[in-house]
C-alpha cells in the first residue's frame, strides 16, 4: 500500500545522487572532511526549524480511503467479520463460546467488579434501611429491589464514563502497563482465582472478604477449614481435573491425526452434569451442584438520575479499574497472538456494554481472566466465539438453565484451575528477569506483591505508580564514563571497560549513559569533577584568594610607594579583566545579582575604565602557574553530550556552570554530538551567547577532540579563546 | 590539590602514545580504517565488563586526609569560622544579626509550623477538655500547660525523625526541588507572605484561616473589611515604607562614596519606636504596637515519652514540611551566591536545633523567608549574622523586651514586604521560561498555583509529584525523525531540518530524541512504520495471506496430479522455510506458544523433514517480487540507538520485533551507536542470538550505511543475510 506512489515525491528532492552512492559502496571507512563545529555543520547543512505543519493537513484530509479507514477504526467488525474463514474458525468459535458459556452459569459476573459493585450497594442500601416497624425483620424483597436499582444505574454511570474516556482517548494510560508489570499481575491475578476456586473444590463454606490482605486471610481460612472437606466434592474435582489434563495430553499427541483438538471442557462439562443428575452426587455425596437458574428475561428499565450524584466517585473508579483489567488481559492475548489492542476502542466497547447492558438490570462488566483462558484454549478465534457464548447464555437464562441445575461445582472449579496451568507458568520470568534485566524484575516483584496483597485494584495503582518511579530514578543513576579513542580510529569508547581505548593526552571526554535534567543535573557535575582527578572546587576557591591578596597587596603598594605608573596598570588590567569575566559569570548564571557583588564588579569595572588598556599583552599574572597553583594535566574538556534527550533550565545552568568552573582552572570546554532537538532546545534556552558560541559545539567528539590537540592551552591565536573573554 | 599526583599512575596506562597525539594534532578530519560493528570493535578495543570495585575501596580508605575532610564535612564551622574576614564581614553580619532579631520579637514562630503545630495541640488538647466542673469555664492554665508541653515534646520527636533522616542521607529527595519549581514555590510564598501582611498594614482583625483554599478567602476578608482600616496604621506602614525604599535608593547612588551601606530596616525600627513612643501612636491612633515581651527564660524540661505514640505520625509531617522548606529557601540563596548545600547535613543541623530547642520548650524550627531576606539584604555573610540575632533576641527576652513594646507592627510589615520585592520579582520568570522552556513554564505554573491554592505543604508534594512526572511524559514524547547525510560527510542529521542532508538510496535511517522504554516502546515501532513511507503491517498482513494460498494450491495439485516430485519438493521446500522462520519468529517472541501455531509449526517442519531439501537452489517463490507484492524502495533500516540510556525488557522486544517484520519485507536492520551500559544490557537480556548478531551492530551510523550499500536486497554472498536464515 502506498509503496509506488510515496516515495515518488521523495526520490528527487532528499535522495543522494546516485554517483556518489556508488562511490560510497565502493569505500571501507574512509572519511577526509574539514573539521566541523555546529555553527560550520549548520551552513554545510542549511539547517531549518523543522516544519511541523504537515501533520495538520493530513489531520483534516477528507477522501474515501480515510473515511473507510474511520468506519473501520470505529466498527472493526465490519473488516474482520466479511473475510471470517468459515471453515477454519467457526468449530473452533462455536466449542470455544459453550464451553465458556456453561461456565458463565454458576461464576456469574467477575470477582472484583462484583466486590466493588457490592461495597457500593451494600453502603448506600444498608440492611438496617430495610428493617420492618412490624417484627424487626429486613424486608428482603424492597432491599433486594433497590440494591438492583443502584447496580444497574451504576453500570449505566460507570459505561457513560468509559465511552467518555475513550472519545477523549484516555487509553493512552495503557502504555504505562509495560509487559513485566501486566504478567505479574496477571500471575497474580491467577492465584488470587486460584484461592478463590479452592472453596469449590474442597466444598467448603467460607466468610467472603474483600480489601486488602483478604487473600492471605482466605488462604489462612481455607488451611483451618480443610478438616471440614466433603470428600464426594474434592473426588469430583480430582476425577474432573485429572480427565481434563489426559484430554490435553491425548490432545498434544494426536494433533496430526485429527482434524480439530478435542473440546474436552465442554465433555467434561456435560458427561459431568449427566454423571452428577444420574448418580445423585449432591444428594448422596453432598456434592454442591449450580442449582435453580431463573428463567426469562426482565424488561428493560430507565436509570435513576438521582441516583447518579450520590454514585459519581464509585462509578469512576470503577470505571478505570473495569478498563485497566480489561486491558491488561487484552494486552496478553495481543502479546501472545502478535496482534495489536486499541486501548480507546476496547473503552468505547466495554462503555458500550455497560450503557446498555445497565439499562437491562446488569452488572458492570469487565474480563475475566478464567474466562478468556478456557476461550482461547478451547479454540475461540475471534468475537464470534463471544457472540455464541451470549446467545447460548441466552437460551439459557430463558429455556434451558434447568439441565444444568446439576453441574457440580467443584468441576467447574477443576476446568478453571486446569486452564490456570499457563498463567502460573509466569513464575518461571522471574528466573529469566533475574538473568535478564534485574530493574524488570523488581517491577515484576512490586507488582506481584502489592497486587497479592493489597488486590487487583490498589494492587495496579501501586504497581503503575512504582514503574514510573523506576523510570525517573533509572534515568537519576547513570553510568558515568570517561572515554578513550579506540587506536586508528575515530571511536570513543569507556576507557573502564575498553582496555585498548586511550585517552588522548591533554583531553577528557567524559559522558553520561541518561539524559541531564534537574533531577541529576548536579551529579553530572560533581561526577565530572571526580572523574577529571582534579579538585576543581577547591582550586578555583585557592585561585580566588590568592587573587584577592594579590589585588590587595597591589592596592596598598599603588598607595605607598606610587610606583611607576605604567607597570602597576598593566598589572591591575590583566587582574581585574579575569576577576571581572568570572563575576561576569556567576552573574549570568545569577537571576537578581546580590548587591555585595553588583557593588564590587562595579568598583573593579570602574577601576578597568580608569586606569586605562594601555598595555594589555603583559604576561598573565592570574595565572594558575604565575599563582603558584597546581595546572591540570588536560587543556580541553569535550562533553559527549549524544545522550541529551531533552533540556530543562537546570541541566542549562549546569552546563554553564561547567564552562565557568573549567574555564577558570584553564581548561576549554567543548561539546559534541548534540542531537537535533537539543540543539533547538539550548538555542531556545539562551544558551549560546559571546562565551559559548556554536563553535563549541561539535559534529562528532573526533571533531572535538581533533580541535582540541589544534589548540591547546592559552594559544593567543585560538579563534574560540579570544571570543571567550 | 591531588593534581600532581592522582594522574600520575593513569598517565602511563590509559593515554594514547604521543607520537600518535602529535600526527592527529596535524590534521583535518580524516580517518581511513575498516569498518567496524560491534563484534570487531570489540576485539579492536579489548572489552571487558566494567569494574565497580574500586569505589568501595576508596570508602574504606583511612586516612589523616579523610578524617579531616569528615571532621569539616559534619562539622562546617570548623572550616569557616577560622578563616572568617572580621574587617570585611563582621559589621554586615552584626547589623543584620540585629535587624532579623529586631523582626523575630512579634513575629514569633514561623507561620507554616505554627499552624501545623497549632492544629496537632488543638487536636490533642481540646478547649472541651478543660472544662472547669464548678463553673463551666475554661481552666486557661491548666490548658496551656498541657499545650506547651505537648509543642515542646513534638519538637524534640521532629528533631528526632529530621537527625534520623539525615543520617540515613534521605537528604537526597531535593534533588527534585528543580529550580523553577524552588523559584515558583518561593514566588507563591511571598505571595502568602505579603497576602499575611497586610491586615498589620491596614490593621485588620481576620480570622485565623488554614487550609487549602485559606490565601483566598483570606485576600477576599481583607478586601470586605477595608472599610475597617485603622488611618493610623496604614499611615505608619506608609511612612516606613516610603523612608526604607528611600534609603535602598540612596544606598544604591552613593555606594561608591559609604563604607558599608546604611542600615535602613535597623535605623527604621529604631526611629519608629522612638517616634511610637514618643508620639503616643497606639493611644492617639490606634495603631497596633508589639505589646508587653515576657522576661526571663523556662528551665529545661524533659519530653513526655508516653506523648510519644500519638504525636508520631504529625511529627513526621511537620519534619519533612519543615526539611522541605529550609531547604528550598536554602537553594535560592545557595544559586543566587554560588555555593551548594549538603542536604544531609542541613537536614541533621535542623533537626539537633528541634531536639535541644524541644528540652527548652521551643517549638519545631524552619526558615522564614522574610527573615532570611532581611538578613541577607541586610549584608549579612555568615552564621555569625545568626548567632548574633540569636544572641540579640536572648538579651531582649532576658531584659530589654520591654523597650520594643511601642515597636508599631505595621512598621516590620512595611520591613517584610519592602524586602519582598525581589522575591516578587520572580514573576518575570513566567516571561523568560515562556520564550527559553515552555516545559519548566509549566512546572513554574503548576508549582505556584499549587502553592497559592493548596497552601505550602500540600503544595508542594503536588509541585513535586507534577514535575516527576512531566520528566516521564517528556521521554514519552520524543522527537522521531529519518536522518539523511550531510554531503561528504559521515554525519547524518534529521532530513526535516537540514535541507542539504540526503537520505542514501536504498537505506533509511531512524532515530527517536529520547530512550526507548515501556512507555514509548509501540510509539517508537509504530512512529518507524510510518516514517518509512510503507505500511508494513498490511504488506506482512498479504505476504502471508498469498503464501497459505499459495501453500494450500500446492498441496491440492500435488494431491490430484501427482506431478514430477522433484518441481514440487523444490518448490515447498522453500515456502515452508520462509513459514517456518517467520513463525519460529512469532514464536520466541511468544511465551507460550499458542497451540494453532505449535501445531501448524509442527506440520510444517515435518514436511520439510519428508520432503528433503533436494533443491535448494529454486527461485524463491515466497520473495514479494514472486508474490506480486510491492517492494519497499529500500533494502536496509539503520537504527540510530545512540539516545537509548537503558533498555527495559519491552524495549528488546520492540527492538526484536522490528527486525522481524522488516526482515518479513525483505528489508536488512541494523543498528548503530550503541553506548557501552547499553550493549552490556543488551547483551544481559539475550539480545543477540543467532539472527541478531553484534554485526548488525555498528560503531557509527555511516559504518552501518556503508555496510548496507555494500550489502543490498538478496545478496547471496552476504555474510550476515546467511545467517539470518
Amino acid at each position: 500500500m502506498g509503496l509506488s506512489e510515496a516515495p515518488g515525491e521523495r526520490d528527487t528532492q532528499a535522495l543522494l545522487p546516485t554517483t556518489q552512492a556508488m562511490e560510497l559502496r565502493r569505500r571501507n571507512y574512509h572519511v577526509e572532511r574539514p573539521l566541523l563545529n555546529q555553527e560550520q555543520l549548520e551552513e554545510l547543512g542549511s539547517r531549518s526549524s523543522a516544519a511541523g505543519t504537515l501533520q495538520w493537513r493530513t489531520w483534516f484530509r477528507c477522501s474515501r480511503a480515510r473515511a473507510r479507514a474511520l468506519l473501520l477504526q470505529y466498527l472493526p467488525v465490519l473488516a474482520w467479520l466479511p473475510q471470517y474463514p468459515v471453515r477454519d474458525w467457526l468449530l473452533g468459535d462455536l466449542l470455544s463460546g459453550l464451553s465458556v458459556a456453561i461456565m458463565q452459569l454458576p461464576q456469574g459476573t467477575f470477582a472484583i467488579m462484583s466486590v466493588m459493585v457490592g461495597s457500593v450497594t451494600e453502603s448506600l442500601a444498608p440492611d438496617e434501611a430495610f428493617l420492618q416497624a412490624s417484627n424487626s425483620t429486613v424486608d428482603v424483597a424492597a432491599r433486594d429491589t433497590t440494591r438492583v436499582q443502584l447496580a444497574s444505574t451504576l453500570s449505566v454511570l460507570v459505561g457513560l464514563f468509559q465511552v467518555g474516556l475513550g472519545l477523549v482517548h484516555f487509553g493512552f494510560v495503557v502504555t504505562y502497563l509495560s509487559e513485566p508489570l501486566v504478567r505479574a499481575y496477571t500471575t497474580a491475578a491467577s492465584v488470587q482465582v486460584f484461592i478463590s476456586q479452592l472453596k469449590y473444590v474442597f466444598g467448603l463454606h467460607l466468610s467472603s472478604r474483600s480489601g486488602p490482605l483478604s487473600l492471605i486471610y482466605t488462604v489462612l481460612e481455607v488451611c483451618w477449614k480443610l478438616p471440614e472437606t466433603v470428600i464426594g466434592t474434592m473426588v469430583t474435582a480430582v476425577v474432573a481435573g485429572v480427565v481434563l489434563v489426559l484430554v490435553k495430553l491425548l490432545n498434544d499427541k494426536l494433533r496430526r491425526h485429527l482434524p480439530m483438538p478435542l473440546p474436552g471442557e465442554l465433555l467434561t462439562l456435560i458427561g459431568a452434569t449427566g454423571i452428577s443428575y444420574g448418580v445423585g452426587l449432591q444428594h448422596r455425596f453432598e456434592v454442591d451442584v449450580v442449582g435453580r437458574i431463573p428463567a426469562g428475561l426482565v424488561p428493560p428499565v430507565a436509570p435513576s438520575p438521582q441516583l447518579f450524584a450520590k454514585l459519581v466517585g464509585n462509578a469512576f473508579a470503577i470505571a478505570v479499574v473495569g478498563f485497566a483489567i480489561a486491558i491488561s488481559l487484552g494486552k496478553i492475548f495481543a502479546l501472545r497472538h502478535g496482534y495489536r489492542v486499541d486501548s480507546n476502542q476496547e473503552l468505547v466497547a466495554l462503555g458500550l456494554s455497560n450503557l446498555i447492558g445497565g439499562i437491562f438490570q446488569c452488572f458492570p462488566v469487565s474480563c475475566s481472566m478464567s474466562r478468556s483462558l478456557v476461550q482461547e484454549s478451547t479454540g475461540g478465534n475471534t468475537q464470534v466465539a463471544g457472540a455464541i457464548s451470549s446467545l447460548f447464555i441466552l437460551i439459557i437464562i430463558v429455556k434451558l438453565g434447568e439441565l444444568f441445575q446439576d453441574l457440580p461445582k467443584a468441576v467447574l472449579a477443576a476446568v478453571i484451575i486446569v486452564n490456570l496451568k499457563g498463567m502460573l507458568k509466569q513464575f518461571t520470568d522471574i528466573c529469566s528477569l533475574w538473568k535478564a534485566n534485574r530493574a524488570d524484575l523488581l517491577i515484576w516483584l512490586v507488582t506481584f506483591l502489592a497486587t497479592i496483597l493489597l488486590n487487583l485494584d490498589l494492587g495496579l495503582a501501586v504497581a503503575v505508580v512504582f514503574s514510573l518511579l523506576l523510570v525517573v530514578v533509572r534515568t537519576q543513576l547513570p553510568r558515568y564514563s570517561v572515554l578513550g579513542q579506540v587506536p586508528d580510529t575515530d571511536i570513543y569508547r569507556d576507557v573502564a571497560e575498553y582496555s585498548e581505548a586511550r585517552e588522548v593526552p591533554g583531553v577528557k571526554v567524559f559522558r553520561s549513559s541518561a539524559t541531564m535534567y534537574f533531577a541529576n543535573a548536579e551529579l553530572y557535575s560533581d561526577t565530572l569533577k571526580q572523574k577529571c582527578g582534579v579538585d576543581v572546587d577547591h582550586l578555583i576557591t585557592q585561585k580566588k584568594k590568592l587573587l584577592r591578596k594579590q589585588e590587595l597587596k597591589l592596592k596598598r603598594l599603588q598607595k605607598q610607594n606610587k610606583l611607576p605608573k605604567q607597570a602597576a596598570a598593566s598589572k591591575a588590567t590583566s587582574i581585574s579583566i579575569n576577576v571581572n569575566t568570572s563575576v561576569a559569570d556567576i552573574e549570568s548564571n545569577d537571576v537578581e545579582g546580590s548587591k555585595a557583588e553588583q557593588v564590587s564588579a562595579g568598583t573593579e569595572l570602574e577601576d578597568i575604565a580608569a586606569r586605562g588598556q594601555e598595555d594589555a599583552k603583559a604576561p598573565d599574572m592570574s595565572s594558575l602557574k604565575a599563582l603558584g597553583l597546581p595546572q591540570p594535566d588536560f587543556h580541553s574538556l569535550i562533553l559527549d553530550l549524544s545522550s541529551l534527550s531533552f533540556v530543562d533550565t537546570v541541566c542549562l545552568k549546569s552546563l554553564k556552570n561547567i564552562f565557568r568552573d573549567f574555564r577558570e582552572i584553564e581548561v576549554e570546554v567543548y561539546m559534541a554530538a548534540c542531537h537535533s532537538p537539543v540543539v533547538t532546545q539550548l538555542e531556545a534556552g539562551h544558551f549560546f551567547d559571546s562565551s559559548i558560541t556554536k563553535q563549541h559545539l561539535f559534529a562528532s567528539v573526533h571533531d572535538a577532540v581533533i580541535f582540541a590537540l589544534q589548540h591547546p592551552r592559552s594559544d593567543p591565536i585560538n579563534p574560540v579563546l579570544a571570543t571567550k573573554l
